[in-house]
């Protein structure tokens, strides 16, 4: 592609503009700090970054499907519910056999370290309905997740050959983790191989160190491209982001004024991107909005915040 | 066997009275009924059958040891931490690499339908220190978990050979349940051909009907010895139990006088019989102080009941 960065992309007219791939699970996160036997209270969140993108485009003013896998109980039932609710299509998310995928977090004092229970989340199989989603969608997204394990490498395998050969943008989250990964296989190397399939990726710094180590962002930027990447957007936290086209490099600061929590800002970047690419902005301001929903996101408790449309982001940001 | 009823068991000394292998695990269960959204506070408590045994057993007076398989992660520590504030040997607790087993059960109005999130607890594997504990224990006892997953299943088959060699009362609780089962597997004929292999099997009147269909408890202890079973305790909740060893049966009132919570009863009993069995009780009367066991349990809360010495529940129940 190598598209420059001050162009914008021109999509073909679909009756969807981004179809998301992925796990949708429950967050199960302690409401207090362990004390005394460990014995802890929790609470079931709807989670997965792939519909928390869906759901925030959906709020700043574009189309948008998930497509996962949850179990036929409780847990799924709540979760497709709770899609219902904020207006997401869910004929996408398959039932299965298999138990509803989950992350338990206790909260301590230090770093938090989840406990990963996958299950139904990389059941989900390439369907003709997914095809026929995935024709009609304009974008497909996927993170880490469903590459980490079969069947759902299979279905990605194949979502990446047909969106290759139909003009679809792919854009791929590199958030590698081990422990999501299969045992026995070098999750790293896998990750690699998938970069020059994509059109985009958003790695953070410390996915790029997963992947590559410690180095400086520039240094990691050409790793990506030495793997046959596109366009690379390099989150920085605090520091804003690196983002190259293997020609240009910009540097993007930060629009953040106020951070009250983490969560769900990097989902709310995609989202302000993606929706600002929709609607025919270039790269370039793209980026802007994407960091303009990130920072507006910012500034409120949980995964998903209120976004308003993008207009109206935009103006709010200045931009 | 055959050992008529009326006869008590004699064991070899041994450093250990009885080693329970199998799952250990997190019970995540919701305080509250479930309201509007499906969001519902969870709590985490101690779990898993065979551990429950060891400590019931413990306080009714012998010394027990369970062997089993915990995460490497937060849960599997606390699952470790309460088996020593209980002064159970975890010693045989194996830590693995993946995620601690839990069983997620929401509360409602119906009957809560469990969710099965299986890790850990599977993956326990036949050391040379879990020989060394089965080699110097008197009565091995295992569930349906560890045989219903590889390598657990090897585990078990390995632990029947060694224990049969070196006349080990072996005792079987054919719990089965299509939920914990691998895929793709007929569970159902595996645990069948586990029956001949065992001394005692404690199947309660569902667990018969999971196996062979709906019948009259006098049939259903006709199957299993077609089955090769050498003695069955068959239990029918509040109608007590019936007890064969191929030759005599014998019924059994239940105990109980006051029912707050069946949670565990039936490792209670297990306790009960076991504890009575090393001291040299009849099987009759172990049975008798099995029913008072669980009877005992009935009164509280909680899968655990704070239960007398041996001698203290007898005399209580006045046997």
């Amino acid at each position: 592609m190598h598209t420059p960065l001050e162009r914008n992309i021109e999509f073909e007219q679909k009756g969807n503009d981004i179809l998301t791939i992925g796990e949708v699970l429950i967050d199960m996160i302690s409401d207090e700090y362990v004390k005394g036997d460990g014995s802890t209270t929790y609470r079931n969140y709807f989670g997965g970054s792939p519909a928390n993108i869906a759901m925030n485009a959906k709020k700043l003013g574009i189309h948008s499907i998930v497509a996962s896998a949850v179990g036929n109980d409780g847990m799924g039932r709540f979760l497709i519910n709770h899609l219902n609710e904020e207006g997401i299509e869910s004929g996408l998310v398959q039932k299965v056999d298999t138990s509803t995928s989950m992350v338990v977090v206790t909260k301590s004092k230090g770093t938090p370290i989840p406990i990963f229970y996958r299950g139904a989340d990389y059941q989900i199989e390439y369907t003709q309905k997914l095809e026929k989603a995935l024709l009609d969608s304009k974008i497909v997204h996927f993170s880490c997740w469903p590459i980490s394990m079969e069947p759902a490498r299979q279905t990605i395998n194949k979502v990446l050959e047909v969106a290759s050969e139909n003009g679809i943008l792919i854009s791929f989250d590199p958030n590698y983790h081990p422990l999501i990964w299969q045992k026995g296989e070098n999750g790293i190397e896998y990750v690699k191989s998938i970069i020059r399939k994509v059109d985009i990726i958003k790695p953070s710094e410390d996915d790029a160190e997963r992947l590559f180590g410690k180095d400086i962002p520039e240094n990691q930027l050409q790793k990506f491209f030495g793997l046959g990447a596109k366009l690379v957007i390099m989150t920085l936290g605090k520091d804003g982001a690196i983002v190259s086209n293997g020609k240009e490099i910009i540097r993007l600061d930060s629009l953040a004024t106020e951070v009250v929590d983490t969560t769900g800002a990097g989902d709310a970047f995609w989202s302000g991107f993606y929706t600002a690419l929709i609607k025919g902005y270039t790269i370039r301001e793209a980026l802007q909005l994407g960091s303009a929903s990130s920072a507006f996101k910012l500034k409120y408790t949980g995964a998903v915040a209120n976004l308003p449309k993008l207009e109206n982001l935009k103006e709010l940001y200045g931009l």
